[in-house]
């Protein structure tokens, strides 16, 4: 499992039944539908994943049955974020110990860190880490962005083996794919799927897509369509992602509607509880009836 | 202890001997130099106190420590904000079993909830909640404001007794002194030091400075002055605090430039260590020594 | 007319009766009701006279006329802020032509420049000025913030003889009034009326206030209590001002409220029509009785 | 020239040779440089071109002079973004009598409208309008972005035949596309080169670049593989493109590089005067020596 990542790596939604009891058989449903899709890890304990929202009981739990769950087949990749230090290097370890292939951390988001602090703070880690990590740049939410400098220090340490970029920015993208060129060893995956097609068209390896939660197959066959440069067929998919975003996406009215959105879908296809971590809630009746609508026309319902 | 709240309550640094360990000298030291300069209350865990950057283990540590030092003289606030729901009420479990006064909660800082969901969030959270709570509006850290309709909400909860708001917009805080007029027994209180003055001269209750960390008696004299309405001496000790804020805040570059230069100060006058929680470092030596001169000129050393 | 500026100074509206014509007979009507109001001076073209939406050849016709119609009583300042430094000395001709006593300068505003670039412009600008000039700090619309290296290189110039500051950031204010104590020929005046008590209560010269467009003698009244250090005073009008504001200005839904909210009240009144400069349209007829309703319940039709 | 623009369309650098005096040569030079490239129009009075800095009669002497010097090989389109509506119309009636092709229009840069106040502007300038009119997405500089709402309704008036996108928001663009799809007549181009790869290969009829001035020829190759769907040729050349402006762009410290960098480079080929209009000013030799080395590196000197 130490080769490189590559492909569509889905940052599954946390299934729950409660505020903070794991939905395990949803867990276990939403793991089998996604290995059946193709993809080619799973990565855990992120945005979509709700990962910040959780106890640490809860988070430490989820990497433990994601585990056994996956057995093997597939690569979990478990998100450290944290505020605190310790509190990421003790996640990692758990993730060490329960068989997780790599870590993935955003910058700590409550201070933003300049990015000489940065560099500093990614030094200690790393020092202290059991396991190889991804960078995750998401300046919407941490509100720090991971500029060159940082990059450049990031490629001097083997453990670190990749980025995932959700900033939005494709100039940003493109310029780390330049710059990381004397690291093939590395992995650049974009995380908003609406940016996947020209990212892969282009050079990046793959994709953290939030809708392959729904629908894996259509977010696998789009990388395979850009990586064999059939680009007929990349932009009639790419126009169904599209598509499904412009609309499971845009029922909700918060900064929330993406992952209310997936959970509402996935209650509807029957594969885990939308119940969501607090500071949200699952969509009420006439906002889930209109998921349902789209699901419908999409023709995934 | 359930009379309202008035008065400087500083937020106070943690001392730290090291990146997980509490320096517990440091801490009885300081817990004595602000008592000695007349606050009002103790506030842990707040943003100057690093709270977010900590490990739990050493959260509970804290709370169970400035609790036992304070012994009752004056009240300990404990800062519950957190991105999981859960564990702010695991700590508010913690600080109500070792007697803290009240929690203080800013907003989840990782998802910015929308306003209907914010309200939804902290009814739920009063709900659970072991003791009094005050609001901390941080929007430049939690990007997200507490806007009327939550004001509004929390007003009708008899557990919220008052709101810190460090949202360094004035506009706000008198729309908010207004706002609250209904509930004469909540204490609104202003986080920046430079708006004490004029926070208390137009209604507010009390100050949570940072910069009383370093010099308890000047704050605490800034808003008795103000109390007393004898504007020359409030223009006389406002523009002391300018002064120092001036010189102590911009040593360092980065946003994190207030809570360095407060450490490095009392390290300085020999009250506690200046260990940083990560992502942050202690500043250097040159930027240490251009702090000695700042306090030498200030006559403070 | 040299000496220094001190009071209310409103910045007036622009009375419009059609999209590049001006309603004359209400400019006249509205200075008299400014100056019967005690007014200090009035600005022109700023942004409460939706100044960048109007033709060049408004803005001239609007200097000519102010000037006229103010007769000496009191001085005109005009805003020449353009993003063409040679529109704005073109305007700066005309002012002094036509009798101003000053003009007042935001940064351009389509293109941020840096620092140092301001500093650059300003020096040029200024070499080529015929008339004193007062900066205008409006960073939420230029998206440029004067820094304290900008004041610095501004108290160089002789002919910049003060600044209004518009950027609701007290702490900011604070730090003006301490770096130019070393011109006390200076003006610092504050924009925002929801923050005058407070600067002038702690050192500023006066308010240029867009509410005073409404209601003057409310706001020079408050000036000269916070002058005359009467702080029961302040407060009592400091709550009227802050009530008018709640009310009046939170009608609309969009940026461009204040501005509609003084016009529709303008009008309601019969000082002046209320069009407004494209892109803006006056408020419809229901939300003109809302403030028709406030007005009446503030005492004030 | 009433069909549909597509290609690459460079966004003119405006040569000066003083504050307010065009470097006519230097334009001569300039578009004969672009023309030869096999560019498909030239847009004048755009963010590159500095349009918002000129003076009004430079801006007319522009129009009439790129009109006469295009001589109808390319057509001209003219920016009449402006603050003031009279001004935006003044400036295409003017653009209309010496022959341009069609204005291009960003929203109004110093108040925010809100999205309806902004659809209600453009529907009254849209009727005084004397030629078709590219609608031009510049949040960064503007503010304001224009959503979907504004673009449905921009699409009934047959007056709008296109929009060029700066926001470099790639998942917008694409919206975008799939939301034009009932207007097969307008031309959707993006802004920034960097984008240009990707937005042609997934729909987008062309490139409004700024280094098209500097190169044409390069950005007019990787248009034309992206609509052959040669994927090789796209990459090589794409990778070209961001090695430009890795370099050329990132010589400059301020928001001002890209156009100094720009003018620079132009300057050293020996096409036209490097004068930039306030606020900005031309590199000084340290970084026209950096430039230099960039350019010689890439082959371009």
């Amino acid at each position: 499992m130490k080769t490189q990542l590559t492909g569509i790596v889905p940052p599954l939604v946390t299934p729950l039944s409660d505020r903070d009891t794991l939905d395990v058989p949803g867990l276990e449903r939403l793991i089998e539908h996604l290995i059946a899709g193709g993809v080619a890890g799973l990565f855990i304990l992120g945005t979509t994943g709700e990962g910040p929202s959780l106890s640490y009981r809860l988070r430490r739990e989820l990497i433990e049955r994601a585990c056994k769950l996956a057995a093997g087949r597939v690569p979990v990749l478990a998100g450290i974020t944290d505020t605190s230090f310790t509190e990421s290097i003790n996640l990692a370890v758990h993730a060490s110990k329960h068989g997780c292939h790599s870590v993935v951390l955003a910058a700590p988001y409550y201070f933003p860190a300049g990015q000489p602090e940065l560099i500093e703070y990614l030094n200690d880690l790393v020092n202290e880490l059991p396991l190889p990590m991804f960078l995750y740049n998401m300046p919407g939410l941490t509100k720090v962005n991971f500029e060159q400098d940082v990059i450049r220090a990031a490629m001097q340490w083997e453990k670190v083996i990749g980025l995932k970029d959700s900033s939005c920015d494709m100039i940003y993208f493109h310029k780390l794919l330049r710059l990381t060129k004397q690291r093939p060893d590395w992995s650049l995956l974009v995380g908003p799927e609406e940016l996947t097609a020209e990212a892969v068209l282009l050079g990046a390896h793959g994709g953290v897509n939030g809708g392959a939660n729904l629908h894996p197959r259509l977010y696998v066959d789009l990388y395979e369509a850009a990586v064999a440069q059939d680009l007929a067929k990349v932009r009639l998919l790419h126009s169904q992602v599209i598509e499904l975003a412009s609309r499971i996406y845009a029922v909700g009215k918060h900064k929330s509607a993406i992952i209310k959105g997936i959970k509402c879908s996935l209650s509807l296809l029957g594969i885990c509880d939308d119940v969501m971590a607090e500071p949200f809630h699952r969509f009420n009746e006439p906002e889930r009836e209109m998921i349902r609508t789209h699901l419908a026309e999409l023709g995934l319902l």
